[in-house]
């Protein structure tokens, strides 16, 4: 029986926090005189934060420069604070990774965050990012969809990336999870469609992870 | 020619809040002590408060009564109004609203929130509510997705139901259109996936209003 590590992705995975990020973002370029509709945005969360940032200037005609982009990130996070008051773990999320632990699953997190904004997510999970196995874009040459951050979580495991099961919530978990050979696994927690996420190749969705513990035979089966 | 009636729904399509709504309702049910997924609420977000609260209930398990749907909607109300300081209108919408009176093209709004909270989003497309046509549900025995708003829509322009073009960004919506014989067509902009809004009936699918109009000729022509 081979090990098959669960790379989990962050924001709309084990934190419900995509739509306080999708008003922030929306409240930053605001800040900078574009008006960006907010389902745009949603589908473009999971991305790093300077991808999203080029794609919402693309849409508007805005010509990107470096000191834009920075002073963009900057509202964003300022932003953020203010969305965020009520940010919690998503339902399952503590349970599926308790579960994890206690059968000696190998996991991990990579996420298109850095780690400093990743910090206030692993508190809310009672996780301290020094005792788990975390990749932030700080470690990765290049952001989902581009599939680095995935590379590097398995690595870090010491596990094949072509065993891994990636689950995520958003099309570019999907899209990164292909371009590794790791098997796409959907949630719908992060507010994107079923069949958005089977067109990027999800093989199961599940509503969120208490579903997905209840059904974790299906993709990583512990004990034979 | 016949002449086929628009009848916009209002949030999501008219206005970008739906977003805002989400976290709003969010925030009215843990203050309620119940932790309910964003996404949970998107995917509601288009029904009547009633019947929104009733879902988030039935949800978490907690049992329902007059006094508690009451502080939800309350808490739902004031939360909103911290939410949506940065909320505007879609793009496109004032143009396409203009394009349709220019042309005397008949349409109406019928939206599921009441006339209080319709004032604000009308106020930012510069539209006082006694000189259009808008139903809200204070004028209809049910809401969305029950086809009765969209039924007294068309009652109130005079024309036929069956001619009627419903557009609207939610699932409920398009439901409503089908129960009543009218054309649904979908919108991006309120966060649905095209496969959703399909999958309940939807013949077109435009990101927005602005694509809307340039494709208008597809739903409505307005001369030939």
């Amino acid at each position: 029986m081979t090990t098959s590590p669960i790379l989990f992705d962050l924001d709309g995975t084990l934190i419900d926090n995509v739509y306080a990020h999708v008003l922030a973002w929306r409240d930053a370029m605001l800040s900078a005189g574009n008006d960006i509709p907010a389902w745009f945005v949603h589908r473009r969360i999971g991305m790093s934060d300077t991808l999203i940032i080029g794609e919402m200037l693309r849409w508007s005609g805005t010509k990107s420069d470096d000191a834009l982009v920075e002073r963009i990130k900057n509202a964003h996070s300022a932003a953020y604070k203010r969305y965020s008051t009520t940010v919690k773990p998503l339902p399952g999320a503590q349970a599926l990774l308790a579960h994890l632990d206690e059968n000696m699953f190998p996991w991990a997190i990579a996420t298109s965050g850095d780690l400093e904004s990743c910090k206030n997510s692993l508190a809310l999970l009672g996780r301290d990012p020094k005792a788990i196995t975390i990749v932030t874009r700080d470690d990765a040459q290049a952001s989902k969809p581009d599939p680095d951050l995935f590379l590097r979580a398995a690595e870090r495991l010491g596990l094949p990336i072509t065993q891994a099961i990636v689950v995520g919530d958003s099309q570019w978990d999907m899209i990164a999870a292909r371009r590794c050979g790791a098997l796409p696994v959907g949630l719908l927690s992060g507010g994107n469609a079923a069949e958005e996420l089977q067109g990027c190749g999800a093989v199961r969705i599940y509503d969120g992870l208490a579903s997905l513990l209840q059904n974790l035979n299906e993709i990583a089966p512990i004990k034979i």
